[in-house]
């Protein structure tokens, strides 16, 4: 199905695909890397997970009203999504501070933020993907003041339902990063990926970090905690 | 007339005024810091052109539409204000690219912004001033939604007059930092001081720097450059 690679990022490669310009393969890696880069590592298995859990997390969203770039699992580390231009924001979204922002803005671990805060990171690897306000992104991208707007409110609406989401399995959703893209409709839909590489999920009974943290901080075995996630939406479901 | 020293900031000292709680006096230091006060020195004689320049701009601006917390000049380095509870927000406004956003967001010095862009940084030193978006401010001070509209409505008032009042001395005004803050009647006006500590000003025809960054880069005589910018402004009135 897949054809051409046309772009290799840090966790993925994006393949099209033959007889459909509309459609694109991402085939997730087993890199991973933290810290802009500086931090990498190769976890067997892993790409494997970010696609299944990914998987099962688009499908519940486009359940729950949310559309997506997501078509389907091809087979254990292919998906095949809608083609999008990329917008060059990282969205994320915060229920709890960790992470960056407890050193950008002076907060305590686990402060939490009601409402949740919506953030926008200019997409540039080079540049360190630095946090801009709207007034920045209207100038960097080709995004209008009402497409910032449609992005924050689908972003706080997935909030809305990946905590749900997470809670059936007990954990909490502390923050997100969200990709957007536009379809050949010109339509802002989700893209990229929702995984554990994306999210930062803690344990709801023991405040176990489970997601990319774990690498980050050295805190055990990622693939072993990945495992953990994609047992616990198998069981689920 | 003045009485207590309230609080020593890195450019003036604030003291309160015997008899009207009200009030208050700004004395300007002859001290330059720079880089989140890494780079410091003593310039004789530039509280003294601070002073003068600020009460012109407050001047003008009072004039021509624009409330702040100037009274008048006392004497050559101090001035009287009104009270007021500073809200904790560096506001900048950007006409044209200099200074960290040419790092932040990869820009060549000179990049024209149409229109203007505001930013919020949070006042904070011992985080480095870090910039922040709407929703950190909402999160960070006392702030409304429609505070923050109504701060960067006055943002870019300030910013419309005070083009025109520069271009009138021959200098283009490239960006600046105001600080807002409370009065006893709870509106928020115009605090702080506009000067070329918190602006910056090249020179119509030559494109010469004349602020604050002659100091930052060491461009040569901050006194000698600070001295033209109030003879120029003498000259006009």
């Amino acid at each position: 199905m897949k054809d051409q690679l046309l772009y290799e990022g840090k966790a993925k490669q994006v393949f099209t695909v033959k007889g459909d310009d509309n459609l694109l393969v991402l085939s997730y890696k087993n890199d991973a890397t933290a810290f802009n880069g500086v931090k990498k590592a190769n976890f067997k298995g892993k790409g494997r997970y970010n696609n299944l859990i990914s998987a099962k997390v688009f499908d519940y969203l486009a359940a729950n009203g949310v559309a997506s770039h997501f078509k389907e699992a091809l087979n254990d580390t292919e998906q095949l999504v809608e083609k999008t231009t990329i917008i060059p924001l990282e969205v994320v979204v915060r229920n709890v501070a960790a992470g960056s922002i407890t050193k950008r803005i002076g907060l305590e671990e686990k402060t939490p933020f009601q409402p949740a805060l919506v953030e926008f990171f200019y997409k540039e690897d080079a540049l360190g993907d630095p946090l801009i306000n709207d007034e920045h992104a209207l100038f960097l991208t080709d995004c209008t003041q009402a497409d910032l707007e449609e992005i924050k409110k689908m972003a706080r609406l997935v909030n809305q339902k990946l905590q749900a989401f997470f809670k059936e399995i007990n954990l909490q959703l502390v923050d997100f990063k969200l990709e957007f893209g536009r379809n050949k409709n010109d339509e802002i839909i989700l893209s990229d990926e929702v995984s554990p590489d994306t999210c930062r999920l803690w344990d709801l009974s023991t405040g176990e970090k489970m997601d990319k943290d774990v690498f980050r901080e050295d805190l055990g075995d990622l693939v072993t905690v990945y495992d953990h996630i994609l047992s616990r939406l198998e069981a689920k479901s």
